[in-house]
């Protein structure tokens, strides 16, 4: 039976070391603080950005939320990045995606400061990441890392297959496992909807990283025996006989998989929490550079 | 027996269509130019310069070639950049790599003007490749894609084996080929130094990408049959019956993998005359992007 990775375990641990570093901020006069865009009324979105706010709350990080109209225009959204800018006291920038359809996501995303996005998808930070020099490194990778770490799981001369090519996970975790470092040193391997069969990759995999946002799709049949499978997904699934009405589940059908494989993540509870912990050490660090250097 | 791809000829008609474009400009007043920093007394660097400078001057490109001494400060080598940056008949500013060691690549190459910055090595132009919308491309990378084009080889759906994971050549091929646009599409592999068996993933390459800069290291043994095998390497070896003493060699050995394959880049004469077309090319872009947008 696999052993089944606590990742709120392991985002409380980093939690609690980064209280230390928010502390030793506050005795030089410096709260961190966290701005974040959400524009439109997408419900997981809601939901992601109150699950920030409270982290930073718990942490005393200072956060802000701007709840923008769907109608809200590009020129105007991109007056609300150059008011954070601007704005000395906010140290982190974060634009939840998707945005609605209208706006250019690559335009905005351009206009956050370097310095303070802390969400790691401006093109210098990503850049930076490719070239084997991070800084901001966007949150879910970020995560990944930090479980790997955690469990001892070092990926040097294991073959990594990331399945989905996004920008917010697959393409970065894919340059972070390659890269030459601590940490990095796989052999990676990237699939995506146009993999002519997945499974002969998947099969191969000693890391295997699910992250195409399709409900369950990566089954038993699928994976190595003695594999570590990293589930990125985070899907709702209707389910008449949940409180909600749905269930969430992730991209791996995690009841076959967890038979074969040495450790995995699970939905909720696997990589979500990390993701938050990394963004509240991004923005630790941000109002650290920011004042400190 | 494999299709011997012709680089140079492909490269002829790249600059063959630039002519058109260069011509156009000049109607338009715009001379491109491009200025080159070469640091520093390494012989291949020297060879790669002049080659350059005779690549623009047969397009009639303006050049500009700055030889400065390898005893060069950091200091002073941001000032030749910022000076570059600043003079607007400057088009495009390229830095021969390898640098001398006393110098930090990473902070010279940010201060360069993304605008200018015609080897595509600036994280802004690094960054908005990995994110899927580049601006300019790295010169070999761009002359590969260039080359599968050119032979009607699309990638789409074949497995990639990139091995190599330079910053100028395996990190941005692989995130080209892997990328959602023509062109791209492939399930991408990324081998290197700590791939364990990288024979193991080269078998398994429909399209096999050798760039790790080690001569004749990928041998027919290592090939799967009717691969299409693109050799970036550019090894000097010694050769006392040559003329100067030795001859260039690729990362492939030619003789046992060209019995197996089904195209294959011969060196020199395949990827080389790419990557001074698409230096060329993105010459005239930079140009006509600072005087016509």
């Amino acid at each position: 039976m696999a052993k089944i990775i606590d990742g709120k375990q392991i985002a409380e641990e980093v939690k609690t070391k980064l209280k230390n570093k928010i502390e030793s901020l506050k005795e030089n006069g410096i709260t961190p603080h966290l701005s974040v865009l959400l524009i439109g009324d997408n419900p997981a979105s809601h939901v992601y950005v109150s699950m920030k706010e409270k982290a930073c709350s718990k942490l005393k990080i200072s956060s802000e939320v701007r709840r923008l109209s769907k109608e809200l225009s590009q020129e105007e959204v991109i007056k609300n990045v150059e008011e954070l800018n601007n704005n000395k006291d906010v140290n982190g920038i974060l634009i939840q995606l998707p945005l609605p359809k209208h706006l250019n996501e690559n335009e905005i995303l351009m206009k956050i400061n370097p310095q303070k996005d802390v969400d790691g998808l401006h093109p210098v930070n990503f850049g930076k990441l490719l070239a084997g020099n991070p800084e901001f490194v966007p949150c879910t990778p970020a995560g990944i890392l930090e479980i790997l770490e955690y469990e001892n799981i070092d990926p040097e001369g294991k073959h990594a297959v990331v399945v989905g090519r996004s920008n917010i996970v697959g393409k970065p975790i894919a340059a972070l496992l390659m890269r030459k470092a601590k940490g990095g040193n796989a052999t990676v391997t990237v699939c995506h909807t146009r993999t002519k069969e997945t499974a002969h990759f998947t099969r191969q995999a000693d890391i295997l990283i699910a992250a195409m946002g399709v409900p369950e799709t990566i089954t038993g049949d699928m994976v190595k025996e003695g594999a570590v499978v990293i589930d990125v997904g985070m899907n709702r699934v209707d389910d008449p006989t949940a409180k909600k009405g749905y269930r969430l589940v992730g991209d791996v059908h995690f009841e076959s998989v967890e038979k074969k494989v040495k450790a995995i993540t699970p939905v909720p509870g696997g990589v979500g929490p990390l993701t938050i912990a990394m963004l509240m050490k991004n923005t630790v660090l941000a109002a650290k550079n920011q004042n400190l250097s």
